[in-house]
């Protein structure tokens, strides 16, 4: 059996009793580690669960699946994954491998950013689609994401935007030696994200949202260190959230006042807030 | 403090091993129990824990939370909640009054039924608002729901519609006594969903979508006995699903064949599977 186990968001007490139960008896115990991340080391990971944890990258789940599924006809393997197995990012293509080769799967749900979020206050049932932030570069500022704002903020709702990770990234040069050394891992700020998605108003100006326009960063979402700020996108493009990882939601205007109750209270300040939302909520 | 935990969505061991640490340590555990349930008994979850619990209906979270809150300045008290504490139902009221009360509050995230139906392969940045769909009855079949669906698949998004339940409703002769007496507890069907949907459909007109529009139901997501079924409503409107609780996805037509792949094997009946599988990517 292949298992595919949702580690939560925090730290290595966030699996779930039957995951880790399955963890201590599997023939191997793999970690997803390049679409997030989780905010202890793997080796903290390995003195939880009292045994090793193979780091599994891009390369290895995308290119030698065979290799995670090998025996897992005949034992169980169990597959960690940051958040929930099939959260923001799926994991299809390793179950579809699986069904092909006629290896039953289970998945073991746990926390994904996706209903984390719900702690802000704002509600579940307010978001539209979730959309993706990348880095940009000076010649590369995709603004697909732009499209599928508009498309929620059109018809009142909230936007979740995941940010940006890079882990174990070639460097250009090493690419071209043909022998890989790795950039430092980065990740995305929400300052970072509301200041691109300004820039991205600017060129596109088809007028989605503005520099007034209400948003709410998250940071370490679930541990006992998570923050959460409330302003405009002018006022989060320079907030410090802190360490990784962060997230941002873009408001919608179909919004409950005990939504504005709950996250006023993380106001960056409290006279624009209010400013902010009466603008919000004044909108056709 | 108070703490809201999650309890994930299928037996006393989907709880995580944060939440179960508190659970043990804390100087009182409720458990609400009136907008979702656990596929298991309160008894089996007080055996697991080792101590009481406290039910919490809608009554004592609505109208008495200062009991529940009673304490928490100086002590801990648990409030699990079967899911995320923040995901279908929020519980920010509750969180609200402990503000008042200067009372820290804490949450241990979990996983809710709108991520956990990423099992289904569907991808959860389709989807658009989630909705709602109560019992009808002879005089009274709401239809805002329909609206929101048509929001969604107006820009191309799978919609998720979460089920009535109705746990501890008393009577209206029992009310008319003043005496409650309450109904055995409903859970709406899959089946029911569907043909409510069809109803409203044939009610409003707007071909929003039609008893061959693609839709996948679950159930029991997240338990050993989990089921997904992909189909037309007409053919989910008959399929049985088995115990609770249920919910049911309507399909957008901006799908990935990645998405097709992963249904494709829980499909009724793959050849009207693919059919009407054309018949919605073609859609303008």
């Amino acid at each position: 059996m292949l298992y595919l186990i949702g580690l939560g968001l925090a730290d290595e007490t966030d699996i779930t009793v039957k995951g880790l139960d399955i963890v201590k008896r599997a023939s191997r115990v793999y970690l997803e580690a390049y679409t997030s991340i989780l905010l202890v080391e793997k080796e903290k990971l390995e003195s939880f669960y009292g045994r090793d944890v193979i780091l599994a990258d891009r390369e290895m789940v995308e290119s030698s699946s065979d290799e995670i599924l090998a025996g897992a006809d005949t034992s169980d393997i169990a597959f960690l994954v940051v958040g929930d197995p099939f959260g923001a990012t799926t994991h299809s293509d390793l179950v579809l491998r699986a069904r092909e080769l006629n290896i039953p799967t289970r998945n073991i749900p746990n926390a994904s950013i996706l209903n984390a979020i719900g702690a802000t206050g704002l509600q579940l049932y307010n978001f539209g689609q979730t959309v993706s932030m990348v880095f940009f570069t000076e010649t590369w500022k995709p603004s697909s994401f732009y499209d599928r704002v508009k498309e929620n903020r059109s018809i009142g709702l909230h936007t979740l935007i995941l940010l940006d990770i890079k882990v174990k990234e070639p460097t250009l040069e090493s690419l071209a030696r043909g022998k890989p050394v790795y950039e430092p891992p980065r990740y995305m700020t929400a300052a970072q994200c509301a200041s691109q998605m300004l820039t991205t108003e600017e060129d596109r100006m088809e007028n989605v949202y503005g520099s007034g326009s209400l948003a709410v960063a998250v940071a370490r979402l679930g541990s006992n260190d998570q923050k959460i700020v409330a302003g405009t996108l002018a006022q989060i493009s320079t907030v410090d959230m802190g360490k990784p990882l962060h997230s941002l939601i873009l408001l919608g205007n179909r919004v409950h006042d005990l939504e504005k109750d709950f996250i006023r209270n993380f106001a960056v300040d409290v006279h624009s807030f209010d400013e902010a939302w009466k603008g919000l909520v004044s909108k056709p």
